[in-house]
């Protein structure tokens, strides 16, 4: 098995370059990207059909063949076979139970002398929800990105797909019906972005873009972004598994594999405290990928990025794991809780030999969404907090604006802003 | 008075041309930025100091000369006028107070079967804060930006502030010192940003990048974005006032200038169903200009972007104002408390008379950061939520697992991925 095996120790030099990762500037792309999305803006409707004939072989005739109606979201769960669609829903009901504990609150505090200050929490008004077409169709990830929207209130929750060849698989019409979605619109790639950005004349603007996508959609996001919020641009999807000796090899390998098989540049990590482990890891591996028909993609990454690293003690494993950030972090040792409570920076923590991260991906609740290239540094898994948005409430009352005049008169105009200071003053001093 | 004056009805097609903004896309400055950002990233701080002695003509010596140590903070404290000083710490205070009820808290619920899930919250270790020099170094900035994070609980709060001509206003150096700032180095533009997006020998890189800046320091936070997290990129700052027939034309006109007086792309409209309202307001706004010495600034910004604009009834003024989703929406009207509940899109909505929009900017505890150029459909105040980030906790019972293996198995083999499938399988089936 061709994997990396190295010893580290604190700084851990040797994994910031491991860990660099390429950051790429595509002109060709940005241009091409550019180009799709003012042609969007400008034409609307008659630009989203054109592209959409060109890149997907899809001619919906016009605007309304863009559609798929609710009718055709229930009929087409009907066609999902049934032990799939049990398990899509019983999946959709534990994400939705999750997520229902991140609604938040505002607040409007009436203080003693009747000034009111607070904040209110309110849904984005609609919302678009990218999901990639053909072989790259999850209905998993429909369910991740909608059910959280719809958790949160967002009125509107239009969920935009390619349909290559005109085809689309009923089990991602099946779970846009199950999550909440609203409306399913028949476009993918720049031109989808654009659509949903801009708005064209059959297609409202929304006011953020979710989910998903190839470099032509990603490209597309990171430019609209500020005219819509967007989510992060995720990056290879990635693993660390921190083991001790009482990890099971077995375990840990299908663990690695389960994240490599995802694409030739995913990373998989084992961090280990024990040698032996570290020793007979490989050969599970080999075992495991032989009878992975995603075998030749899981081998490329676990090549180019997967590394088993030996470590001192799981103060270091710690360590390396706040370095690294991961999106998933497994803690295959005796006590993972204890453990979690030492690491900082991971999208999601697996506690324990029973919680493969499949297990997160498809059913527990929690989002599948997570932050990739060490942005759990920062940023969070997807959640209902992506979806609402707070606005400031300040009524003060006479004597509050009479007791605080000249304090906020004296900072105006240290800063020179006498204007600001005038508008004050009209209000105290007539 | 040069200001437009126009009447609205739905679907307000005038108002969206009006509103729309020039976007610009600059090649030339994000070569320039990108060039200063790799150096910063190749040569650390021997680069640092060639910028800052270049652009800001200030000769550091070395790395630690770009350091203003805590005891100098406390000096600089001492410096300021003790009125100025007590007005800002009473700031600091109601800043805080508010910012303390945005505390989130984590979840952690045990299963009836034993499993865990849960959800933490923890602050970020590391932020920086970009405080503008010279003229545009404002104290009150540095609190908004300083005091949410220090709230939060972020470790180190690194402020950067380019010191033009070896400057730096002590008053600054007292915000720094009451907001909890940890740090603070003598470095702006471009070159700052990229200091702390990839570290340099002496300055450690931080996870989020917040605070205002020149158009170098936009494009640095755009190129860093992903990197590290960064605030939104603020766009001109806006007021939209809705006024009925009982509102006094001078509060309007002065809350007018409070907006405009900013900046020339300052923009402050006028929203009302009063015809004599209309009438009066630009002669309180002649009277008012004429004696403030920022007034060629403000006459700018209301005759290119001010408008004065007439609506039958609140509903349509409610609808103006969530078209526009503004930074600062003031309710000079009889019942501003119902007005608000029928408006979704704001940043900070100030209620009634006593409660001119500088109320909020120093001292009301509110955050003055907000989202400008129509971005509060999605966006929020600056707040304690900006300095923390989330981690998933999963940790399944063995019976938790034995029950749902069957479904997640379903699951990932219908997505066709088979290792996914395998992770479960080798703890259910051997």
């Amino acid at each position: 098995m061709n994997i990396k095996t190295l010893r580290v120790s604190p700084p851990y030099r040797e994994l910031r370059d491991l860990a660099a990762g390429a950051s790429t500037d595509d002109a060709a792309l940005r241009e091409s990207v550019a180009g799709i999305l003012r042609d969007v803006a400008d034409r609307g409707d008659a630009a989203l059909l054109e592209y959409t004939a060109r890149f997907d072989r899809f001619d919906a005739g016009d605007a309304a063949g863009l559609r798929i109606g609710a009718d055709a979201l229930a009929r087409a769960a009907a066609e999902v076979d049934p032990a799939l669609l049990d398990s899509l829903r019983r999946a959709a009901e534990n994400v939705r139970a999750f997520h229902e504990k991140q609604r938040e609150h505002g607040y409007l505090d009436v203080e003693a002398d009747g000034s009111l200050l607070g904040q209110r929490v309110a849904p984005l008004r609609r919302v678009g929800i990218y999901v990639p077409g053909g072989r790259a169709a999850y209905p998993s990830s429909v369910l991740m990105n909608a059910i959280p929207a719809s958790v949160a209130g967002v009125d509107e929750i239009a969920m935009v797909t390619p349909t290559p060849d005109g085809e689309v698989l009923p089990v991602v019409l099946a779970a846009a019906h199950v999550a909440g979605v609203t409306e399913v619109l028949r476009i993918g790639g720049a031109q989808a972005v654009g659509a949903l950005a801009y708005g064209t004349e059959s297609i409202g603007r929304v006011d953020k873009i979710v989910g998903p996508g190839n470099k032509w959609v990603a490209e597309a996001k990171r430019q609209v972004f500020g005219r819509v919020d967007i989510d992060m641009v995720a990056g290879p999807s990635e693993i660390l598994v921190i083991a001790d000796d009482a990890a099971d090899p077995v375990h840990v390998a299908a663990d690695m594999i389960g994240q490599a098989e995802h694409d030739p540049d995913a990373i998989a990590w084992l961090v280990t405290t024990s040698a032996a482990l570290a020793e007979a890891v490989p050969a599970a591996l080999e075992e495991l990928l032989a009878r992975n028909p995603r075998r030749d993609v899981a081998r490329a990454a676990l090549r180019d990025w997967g590394a088993i690293i030996l470590v001192d003690d799981l103060e270091q494993a710690a360590e390396v794991a706040d370095l690294r950030a991961p999106e998933h972090l497994e803690l295959l040792v005796r006590e993972p809780l204890a453990l979690a409570g030492r690491i900082r920076n991971a999208g999601a923590i697996f506690l324990g030999a029973n919680s493969p991260e499949p297990m997160g991906d498809y059913f527990a609740g929690p989002n599948h969404v997570l932050p990739t290239g060490g942005s759990a540094r920062f940023a969070s898994p997807l959640g209902v907090y992506d979806f609402v948005k707070r606005t400031s409430l300040i009524g003060l009352s006479a004597a509050r604006l009479l007791r605080d005049a000249p304090h906020v008169i004296r900072l105006a105009e240290s800063e020179g802003l006498f204007g600001h200071a005038e508008a004050v003053r009209v209000r105290t001093e007539r």
